[in-house]
């Protein structure tokens, strides 16, 4: 992800004489870069929200943040990539979503620790394949290995245990017509629930982190929330996850990835990235429906694959370019 | 898909004195590309058999097309593609393919634009993802969007309130007893499914179209298409889906595609297109099996990767050479 | 897979003055390099272990190596590769798997052909597509087609009509209690059931034949077991599959991989490898649950993902190194 690096520091670069303190502010950069920046205020701020939302949230978020940065480091993985938070923010999700799934307890604690470690490893086995292709791997290590982990869970009484109940809000409250309480909770969780999080205050705070490091990116994730929740109440999909922010947060993603992020500024890349947004909303329902067959979750998927398509067909498209 | 043009007009590109007619031309040439035709002859014969398949096949397939072709142009893709019909095929069968799954209505309009749309955006993408390897996107970005929408579709209420029963014809009349009714049907219908037609008679036209552009290619489907009647038919499969040519028409495709069009024909080579035929008729199972746990469809996806499989690996085998 | 030749008529290479003899070493060559080894030695002692195990897996496992590598020799592919038995371990597995899963009859015996001529065009496929990556091709040949045969098997009558029952040993005998007795038995399975065997004397064979060409990669495949094992008990898995091998031979395969035979030997290097090992038993019950859904099976899936995932990554990890 993109070197938007809204605050100086980061230009010294980890060579310089604040090791340390750089070394330290490795971990807010990384859960900043989930939604593509590198200010480490943002990502302050995005820690309290997971801590609003939830201690387990931030302290296992943390933890997979830590372990993937640490197993990058440790396997010798370009020290620009570790500084500006790269090689944290998959394992950000990872810890985050396996608490969700899981349950807060010292088997979560080691799988996410094994499962940060695979992040890694994905992360540069995926830079190494898209490379020709000048593709991010976005967040698809995380969608990877938390699939296979959710999927696999079932089969191990250890992990399984304790896991939680997450079926979609539709399941105990069904029905299309959405009331303007879903549609206002929905703006904002579509934002928050890129961290898995659906209480509107903490969308809110993410709102205002990503603010915090650009007015653009904030814009393009508010427009892009509502875009998703606007395609799932026409396609007519289920208030109560509506409500919850599952077709927004997909398009949120997109949205930021591809205005301005990866893509130039431009009124056909404007409308570009909306149809992005838009397509990672509807693609959100098939992407559901293909992991309940075998109990894994939608996670960021859409996101990864609609922004991978829309990326690759740049170059051969005439009216736009990629960013940087 | 390669520019097998039988007509001279197409020579003469779109930059002739004749553009508007040439931009016309552009219609029925992505009909013909569905078969890897650029003769705008066939592309006619071929809308008249979807006309008499059914009106909706027609309008729809139409509407595609034309949306395909529009966005392609509009997002700056070279225009020789365009002017050869090879942007818009697979807007042909997006729009025959929601019109029968989701029926006529206004909300299926929509989606087919949507899709056509989309279509346009993943044939760049993987045009970009297969360049290294040369090979041709195929049918690949109708069978993956289609899928998507198919299997997300019961998730929104407003697009599946009308949808279609499109159970296999086995479901009702089950048996494995091949009668000789069973058999000349399915050798006509393996040529019109393709298109997702089951009338024999369809099926004629669509051939009458292919001999129009090339008796080399009508020979090859028509071949392909007993290829695949009789695999489906020794291996012991549903006689009402043989006799409706569910085991031909991805052999139709890959013997078009590997005898003559992609692959140099030689004696080595017509062999290599009659596994390929062979191959894809016997994959047809598998993927219908697995589409069928998440409410998906077969499609083209057989013809599709089995074609993908034996164009990569025919740089290494010294006795194949690729066409062209 | 690498040309560790350990013995030195190989050197000599096919177009030597033995060429009849080299021939026929080609077929147990291709068996060992299941287990990527090429001496022929070793290939013996693998196909006696098979007909140790039942006489069908030797005969069909046979079959299906010589049908690849005629058809690959047909096909005009690499002499070397012929030569090394790389275009025959995929038809060794591929018959072996379908007599397992299908039953020994005239039906299996054609599909093992097919099947396996199908190994040796996906193979060259593969490797065009792997080239830029520098990546083998491993056993997905096999997985692939195994795959597609099995899934779409119960669609054909005169395919399905004799199959086995092939649930997993905890479906009749469910707990997580594992016994000594499950432990010592599961070790050697773990390396038997690289070929589908479950008897603990044939792994120990297997174990002898790895020993023959390498006393590193029978120790690399020793401890890979243990590792499966332990991770899978660790995890909870059910002790029957523990004591079958399941969680062992995915583990297996991957450890002889990265520990020395394509990453270079190095204490990271060694850790890696373990990690490597580790990771395939914990994908193997997320691939087992996904195949379950679909009546397929895990096959060498899990290894086949995890090692091309850990080798990908190797070019950009300063501490590691490829071998060779």
């Amino acid at each position: 992800m993109p070197p938007s690096s809204s605050d100086a520091s980061s230009a010294e670069g980890p060579e310089g004489r604040e090791r340390p303190r750089e070394a330290l502010l490795t971990i807010p950069r990384g859960v900043a870069q989930v939604d593509f920046q590198s200010s480490y205020w943002t990502g302050l701020i995005f820690v309290i929200a997971l801590f609003v939302g939830g201690w387990q949230f931030g302290v296992f978020g943390l933890l997979g943040t830590l372990t993937a940065t640490v197993t990058a480091s440790l396997l010798g993985v370009d020290r620009n990539r570790v500084a500006l938070g790269l090689e944290g923010f998959c394992g950000t999700l990872v810890g985050v979503g396996l608490v969700l799934y899981l349950g807060a307890n010292w088997m979560t604690v080691a799988l996410v620790i094994g499962s940060a470690v695979a992040t890694s490893v994905l992360t540069a086995a995926l830079r190494t394949v898209l490379e020709p292709y000048d593709l991010p791997t976005f967040t698809a290590p995380f969608c990877i290995v938390t699939s296979v982990m959710v999927i696999g869970a079932p089969s191990f009484e250890r992990v399984w245990g304790d896991h939680q109940n997450t079926a979609a809000p539709s399941a105990t409250d069904p029905g299309t017509a959405m009331t303007w309480h879903d549609f206002w909770r929905g703006f904002f969780n579509g934002i928050g629930q890129v961290f898995f999080q659906d209480d509107w205050y903490v969308g809110l705070i993410f709102l205002i982190g990503l603010a915090v490091a650009s007015r653009l990116v904030a814009a393009a994730a508010a427009v892009s929330s509502l875009i998703g929740l606007l395609v799932g109440w026409w396609l007519g999909a289920q208030a109560a996850d509506l409500g919850a922010g599952l077709y927004g947060y997909n398009a949120v993603l997109t949205g930021i990835a591809l205005a301005g992020t990866f893509v130039a500024l431009s009124r056909v890349g404007v409308v570009y990235a909306a149809i992005g947004a838009a397509t990672a909303a509807a693609l959100t329902a098939g992407v559901t429906d293909l992991f309940d067959v075998v109990g894994g979750h939608t996670l960021t998927w859409p996101f990864v694959l609609v922004t991978w398509v829309f990326l690759a067909a740049v170059p051969l498209m005439s009216r736009l370019a990629r960013a940087g």
